[in-house]
């Protein structure tokens, strides 16, 4: 999870940049995983990153900049660990193997981040076209249809990743008292269930 | 899904204001299905009835009181169709087809009343502990006990039930073009794979 993402062909000046940046945005991640988001104000991320406040303005704009900011950068890690980092998560596992892992990863985000992640799809307009969310929906897709599930590994997938929305954990959670560890076994039992179970023929039940 | 709800044991008076407030309330579902929830003004409800405007407010107090009354009528009617109903709904039917029938339903609902269901939803508070979630639930979680799922029922049945999401029904419906006949199609693939596939052994895909 805490694979950075590649920067690649920039100035130094450009490097000192996202370094700062880099910075501001670990001192927030560490912020938020020890006290919860409410505790991310640009004060204390500037006293975290020992600068400041001014430079978590600049850099930023606003308190909401940097929350979306720092989606963005969890969720462009977990992408990379996805498609780039070691098994079970990266290209070196069995699909199978992956998705159950791609769910426990998820779950375990919201551990550290579901309040930003359920804000960030509290709108119903962007709650289900929001772009991580579609990166998701092509790594599961992609891993179904290599497991067998063909033309109908897309929907399939669109139901799984509901199994992980972020208010859903959240909800299971905090409300019914259910642990994380439950919830990834679930996640797995779900999905071992799914790749291994006979598809329906399209006649049966159709009524 | 028409299936009255019975009422028993009522005086005459009680009776008459019963009949009108369902004569009220299927004035209000038919301009639901016919233009849209936001169709629904106490003035359309009172002429599609042929009432005065005062009945209208005096029986719901307001038309945020109206559309719940609505939400809640349909939901009792769907609840008793899945209890005491025919199959597939009902309890005469093998408890996979019954499964598979009430994800149809729900999807069916979501042709006629969607709008309805994803605003009752729309606080992120309420969207996974409302009444009818839960009475979704617990329906599901019988069925999957029945079928033999054991300890895992209730879980599943939660990602089952997320699949179901109006929200994400309509995103697939009106954003993505699916039909509600392959939203159907999906739902009954998905859950025939997960009553007819391997549990995961616990040990397994554990890290």
């Amino acid at each position: 999870m805490n694979t950075p993402v590649p920067i690649a062909g920039e100035s130094v000046e450009r490097c000192d940049a996202a370094r700062n940046r880099q910075r501001l945005l670990d001192a927030a991640a560490l912020l938020v995983a020890e006290r919860g988001p409410d505790a991310v104000t640009m004060d204390a991320v500037a006293a975290r990153a020992g600068v400041g406040k001014g430079t978590v303005f600049r850099r930023f704009g606003s308190r909401a900049g940097l929350m979306a900011a720092l989606l963005d950068h969890s969720e462009s890690a977990f992408q990379y660990a996805c498609m780039y980092g070691p098994p079970p998560l990266g290209p070196d596992a069995e699909p199978i193997a992956r998705l159950i892992a791609f769910g426990r990863a998820r779950i375990e985000l919201v551990e550290v981040q579901g309040e930003l992640l359920r804000a960030a799809e509290s709108s119903v307009e962007t709650r289900h076209g929001n772009a991580p969310r579609q990166v998701s929906l092509i790594h599961l897709e992609m891993l179904l249809r290599t497991i067998g599930m063909g033309a109908r590994s897309r929907l399939l997938a669109h139901s799984l990743l509901a199994a992980l929305d972020p208010g859903l954990i959240l909800y299971q959670w905090h409300e019914l008292g259910y642990s994380l560890k439950e919830l990834a076994d679930n996640w797995a039992d779900l999905t071992h269930r799914v790749v291994t179970g006979d598809s329906l023929p399209s006649t049966e039940y159709s009524t």
